[in-house]
């Protein structure tokens, strides 16, 4: 792999992922404004929690026609994000992004400080993660070494983002579908480096330290062990990856792969671990397209241990997770999820695994496990 | 008020909320199957949550057309929920609960018990709650004594499942459009009595508790104060309500109103109070319904005190918040926001106040203020 990098025109940063030796002259003909990312995060004393705000997102790209696809490479004249004719892998910062280094830029705090209304430039990063030159398909309909690849740009990128001073967690993941909000369809993922420990992460862990006080193990190698024993959940084992639906899931589908092995995050995998994953969540995703007989809306999210802190209690995971609950029905977040937290899953775990078992079972190309 | 109870022809409880001291039949002719509610709490010990896991949900009625309404009086022989002619404001318990006592009937624990997958019957309670027999218009366009009865049946409501043995928690509230789910069009709202303290609400009171252990103070009064004396996201002030849009709020639109006086809960509110409350909760569902030009989806969530504990500090609020962003746009919760818990909000609050302020000034009804 090589990998290089270079600059678009508004001084955002662009990194090639290339099999080959591939030479990259990265020159971007466009006139683009520097973008200044107007994005603060303010303290919800209530929720205990951060929520980003930012006020230059609202004009983002909208669902493009293809031929204006700004994740295609550019050709025949037609400028896009990635300034040459081709590409394997490319990784830049997000021209919209909700974290940015130059959230600080000219930022000020509001004039009348109260402290109960902490507020702080939204520093971080927020890049977009394209896994091929093609705009039509998805991860899943990706060749494995294709994805081989793009797990190597994820633990490359998840390096490089845990070394910035401001970044706390570094979060991997895939939107995918109109149905949940995606903008652009040529297959993609995004990276957001935040500069705090999330609140689904932070619980996760404390929840992890209170199990570790209390009974001297690893949750996480506690849950795995638990599923594998129950057997009725999982959907997937390999070499090196075990995959089932969670006894408590919250969403209709919704799956967790995890290493066998305990890793904090994707660059701690290794190479026969990698070329597993490639292959595994290859087989995961074409059998949850294969769900409802239409492609899944759904959100991928590596689960990677903070950048400073439970790195020893800490256990990599993917979590798949999708509100689609038939072919035309999907499951909204109304007042029970939204506003109180309690999720009300409409399809029982142990029904949707004999599904995905079933979904993988059809697969011609799946031979793992 | 007289307030009349019944039961529906599968023992479910109805309860007639009339102005007047109207004489109620109550006799339900349809032929319907008891409801044996499939409904399970699963506790996710990474995420420190109970989730509902239902299987009896999956066939719920699915935005029938108007005659065919549930929620309409029956007339005409074309029987529906409500086996009477006409009605004022009308409870029933939900055909499809998350969350009801016929759960515990023939629950058995599963057989390998797994101290890591801690499982329950759902008990508790789910019930709909008619605004109107009106089929059309919604909560907004309620004349202000209707509203007024609304108000009165949610505090009974409260007072009665509050005094239920296996209820810790009553949570009131309305999902309002087709953009969120809801599958009847009719006005109403639903009531979800909980067995546990809900994920937000436990978080809240930790907060609380902490702020009270380190100041001596009630948050709650100090997060509204602090809003009057920052004055800019404040929408509307009644003699016995304030309304704001929070300072870290999570979605487009999301208004908070709460009564000057801290009260746990909506049972504890005086008379006047209760007037106020019909007249200000409708000029600010009037004002959002403004906003974009379209009907607003929404959710409106009332934060009441738990039955059983944090009593003393709870001050009951009203939370309105909707996806809506543009007159053409949704905010989608995708990766940031449901594997991370992390909200991006692309309108500033500020912002948003004041467009909800325009919006009310505009109100030819609105005399609040």
């Amino acid at each position: 792999m090589r990998i290089t990098s270079g600059r678009l025109a508004d001084g955002r940063e662009i990194i090639f992922y290339d099999r080959a030796d591939t030479a990259r002259r990265i020159v971007d003909r466009r006139e683009l404004a520097p973008v200044t990312a107007s994005a603060e995060i303010r303290r919800d004393v209530l929720a205990d929690e951060w929520v980003a705000v930012t006020a230059h997102r609202q004009t983002r790209t909208h669902l493009p026609p293809p031929r204006q696809c700004p994740l295609c490479p550019t050709v025949d004249g037609r400028a896009s994000e990635i300034p040459e004719p081709d590409y394997d892998v490319v990784v830049f910062e997000n021209r919209f992004p909700s974290f940015a280094a130059s959230a600080a830029d000219g930022w000020e705090p509001p004039a009348a400080a109260d402290p109960l209304s902490d507020r702080r430039p939204a520093v971080g990063r927020c890049e977009v993660v394209c896994f091929t030159s093609s705009h039509d398909g998805s991860f899943a309909t990706l060749p494995s070494e294709q994805a081989r690849l793009v797990v190597d740009a994820w633990a490359d990128r998840t390096t490089v983002l845990s070394s910035l001073p401001d970044v706390a967690q570094v979060f991997v993941f895939e939107n995918r579908g109109a149905e949940i909000g995606v903008t652009l369809h040529h297959p993609h993922g995004q990276i957001y480096a935040y500069p705090f420990v999330t609140p689904t992460t932070a619980t996760m862990f404390a929840s992890a330290r209170a199990h570790r006080d209390r009974t001297g193990r690893n949750l996480f190698a506690d849950v795995v062990a638990a599923e594998l024993r129950a057997e009725v959940r999982v959907v997937l084992q390999s070499e090196h990856w075990v995959a089932f639906v969670p006894v408590a899931a919250r969403w209709p589908v919704e799956v967790h792969l995890y290493p066998r092995r305990q890793v904090p995050d994707l660059p701690a995998l290794g190479e026969q671990e990698r070329a597993d994953l490639a292959e595994s969540s290859l087989v995961l995703l074409r059998a949850l397209d294969g769900l409802f007989g239409t492609p899944l809306p759904y959100v991928a999210a590596w689960h990677q241990a903070p950048v400073r802190s439970d790195r020893d209690l800490a256990w990599l995971h993917l979590r798949v997770s999708s509100i689609r609950r038939a072919p035309d029905k999907l499951k909204y977040l109304a007042g029970s999820e939204s506003a109180m937290g309690v999720f009300i899953n409409d399809i029982p775990p142990e029904d949707m695994a004999a599904r995905v078992r079933a979904a993988i079972g059809n697969d011609p190309l799946a031979s793992v496990g």
